[in-house]
């Protein structure tokens, strides 16, 4: 009798978390060039992990960037070819005096690994790892298995399109995989068919060349920090609709089927607003918030400095003052376009009192994926079975750039089967990844690549 | 033959240099509790300087905030007496990275003398300091003195009110005279016969209680960011006017004698935006650029911070935004009404999805003083004979805010003998002050003392 993916985990499971924990005390940050050396020991550290699953070949490949992770294992020359995508870079930790313990020292603590990576994608790409590593060591494999772990997902992955151009032929594959994103929640499984896009970029205004004393000259020399709040306030309507010029042009109004479907979502606003701790909600008007953070554009500065940030008071004019604005866009909207677009727009409206420098910082599609793709059926029962009962086929506001890479250089599909819950605080401080989910999520993973066979 | 005020500058003047240095090299800043230890200690280096000056007696004075610093002269009985106000305190000497030399290490280089506090005011109550020195020792003085030296200026002297209650008697006097102004340049002597009061608040905008991931809830949930941006940007209409109810109800239009006076004032605009570096002014529609910055109120965010400030790009809804915001307030304005009327309007505009917290800093009234007050026509000839030229009276858009408290507590006027000149820079970095300009303050406040008799 062969041994089910429930026994294998409970026999391995504490190697499996330890193997993680190695991966999640390597700090890994893109967004910041001090932790190179990091970039690289992780990633030999997944090459070493992912051979000892039993790949045929694993290795660590140069990029313009970050370096890379390649594995696969051939097992038919007329099989299909499966990618499973990753990546082994995670967000700044930043604030740390809000992390209830060290964020790169896991703990397990009520049923959760606490830790900067533990879900977003450390934690993630691991259930995919090991789930091949099952399918391998009990000869179940009935396809081709290809890895592919980048470490620049969360600086908008700058350097994977030229990797996929030079690297079509190794990359080759029918499908791509990717555990990075959220389920509806723990039992309300759901599968990602639609991302948005996102357009990321630093403005900087100047006015006088020094900071200067706001009594002296306060009233006669335009204040740079009060310029550059006008220019933000008036990228937005009061309909919470963004007022760059033709940045709808491409925007898909969402089609009342998908609105309809959205409508069936369990969704409790109350428990929504009181998660986050807000009184009330606002967003662009005449659509529902399920709607507004996943088929809708949005505008959000991320970040603004500039002038006195101490204790206490100075009465300054300040000369400069930063901030780090982004869209989230919807499929179709192209982040060049809308790049330039917004830098255009803020250029024709900047002030001649002051210098405005706009600065992209990041930009990628957004994508959709057709629920008849039998890949996508493969997921779905899946996921049926680790979580007895089918999924919903949602989209999600977050964007993950490459997928829609994917599609363009490579000319395949990608199916989303992510087991993020909102609860795992990704991307802020005390993100975590419940231990009982490592296990469905596996189990959801092995099944998938079983369904792949016989939906052929 | 007495020796002249130059003389007696030209045999002491380095220990005048170095007296003062002694003082610059303590780091008096009284916005940061951490410098309680250097209050004290500089409160004790003035006591002594003041002692050897001959003063009957020099004590250092407690309030509820930093030590003040209190010594007289008493010459006769039925002689009027002059209170000489000055400031121990300084600025921060923040952002350090644009300092040519340490702020607090002073050094003597191009004819200035460069460090926080070598014109504001520590280099300025010197010169006071120095000519009642020459006139105390060459046996010239006519009159009483006393001095009183404060350490909580740049914080907005939150404690003086009290102390001039209390200690009424002790202060007893029939003019004030300060220098802590600035001249409209070295070959254009003026006298400051007006300042703005300032009222300065904290605003500390609270949207969700951690922060977000900006894809799964951007368009979705208020940014606060987003939202402090448009509250601030809001309280400017587009003629550059303050948008708070009732705040101009108390402001008198300039009037047409004074609008005249200041026209005649020689000011070149292009050197003026040449000096700053800025290509255009903006300011409050209808009036010129030397009434916005002087008998205009106007509005600055002294400071802005929230969200992601590192390097590179962090996709993050916010929790947290905070701004110091000000406004500079002309005579008649009470600082207290329009902070009151500030925080009613910011809570009145405040959506729900929010929470705004308003918490006032700092506050001071603005000043006139008449130009035929005879310590006023002492100083006028004082000035005339150091600079070999009548000084112009001017309104000034800084703010000192315990010369309204000296009207309205102790119940007299102040003169305001300011030796600043633009280019000093102080509150920003590289604050310098005129070797020059010591020698000259000195020979007008010695001949402001003679005149001062004569005017009687």
């Amino acid at each position: 009798m062969i041994m089910t993916v429930n026994d294998y985990i409970q026999k391995h499971e504490s190697r499996f978390i330890d193997e993680l924990c190695s991966l999640i005390r390597i700090p890994s940050i893109s967004s910041h060039p001090k932790h190179r050396a990091d970039m690289e020991a992780c990633a030999l550290r997944w090459q070493e992990l992912l051979l000892e699953t039993g790949v045929d070949e694993a290795r660590v490949m140069l990029s313009a960037g970050n370096p890379l992770v390649f594995a696969r294992k051939h097992v038919a020359d007329d099989a299909p070819t499966v990618l499973v995508y990753g990546h082994y870079d995670v967000m700044p930790a930043e604030p740390l005096e809000l992390w209830e313990t060290d964020p790169f020292e896991p703990v397990i603590r009520d049923g959760r690994l606490w830790a900067r990576g533990a879900d977003d994608d450390k934690g993630q790409s691991m259930i995919q790892v090991k789930a091949f590593e099952y399918l391998q060591r009990l000869d179940l494999l009935k396809h081709n298995v290809k890895f592919l772990l980048e470490g620049e997902e969360e600086i908008g992955s700058p350097s994977i399109n030229a990797f996929l151009e030079e690297h079509r032929d190794l990359l080759k594959a029918d499908v791509v995989v990717v555990s990075d994103t959220s389920m509806l929640g723990a039992d309300l499984p759901s599968l990602t068919t639609g991302l948005r896009g996102l357009a990321y970029w630093q403005v900087e205004v100047t006015g006088p060349n020094r900071d200067l004393h706001s009594g002296h000259f306060g009233g006669a020399v335009a204040n740079p920090i009060n310029v550059l709040c006008k220019l933000l306030a008036d990228l937005q309507d009061v309909d919470g609709r963004i007022t760059i010029p033709h940045f709808y042009d491409d925007v898909e109004d969402v089609p009342d089927e998908e609105r309809r479907m959205i409508a069936q979502i369990p969704f409790d606003e109350e428990k929504y607003k009181a998660s986050i701790g807000v009184k009330a909600l606002k967003g662009e008007k005449g659509y529902s918030t399920l709607e507004r953070n996943s088929c809708r554009p949005s505008f959000d500065v991320c970040g603004i400095w500039g002038g006195y940030m101490g204790e206490g008071s100075k009465t300054v004019l300040p000369s400069k003052v930063y901030a780090k604005v982004s869209t989230r866009l919807v499929p179709h909207q192209q982040h060049e376009v809308i790049s330039q677009q917004f830098t255009d727009y803020i250029r024709s409206v900047a002030p001649d009192y002051v210098d405005v420098k706009v600065t992209p910082m990041h930009g990628g599609e957004g994508y959709v994926c057709p629920i008849s793709l039998p890949a996508y059926k493969a997921a779905e029962k899946g996921f049926a079975k680790a979580f007895g009962k089918q999924p919903l086929a949602v989209r999600r506001g977050g964007s993950i750039g490459i997928i829609s890479d994917f599609e363009r250089i490579l000319g395949v599909k990608t199916v989303l089967m992510g087991f993020g819950l909102e609860a795992n605080a990704i991307h802020s401080p005390n993100e975590s990844f419940p231990i009982d989910m490592f296990r469905r999520g596996m189990e959801a993973v092995v099944e998938f690549h079983i369904q792949l066979d016989s939906e052929k």
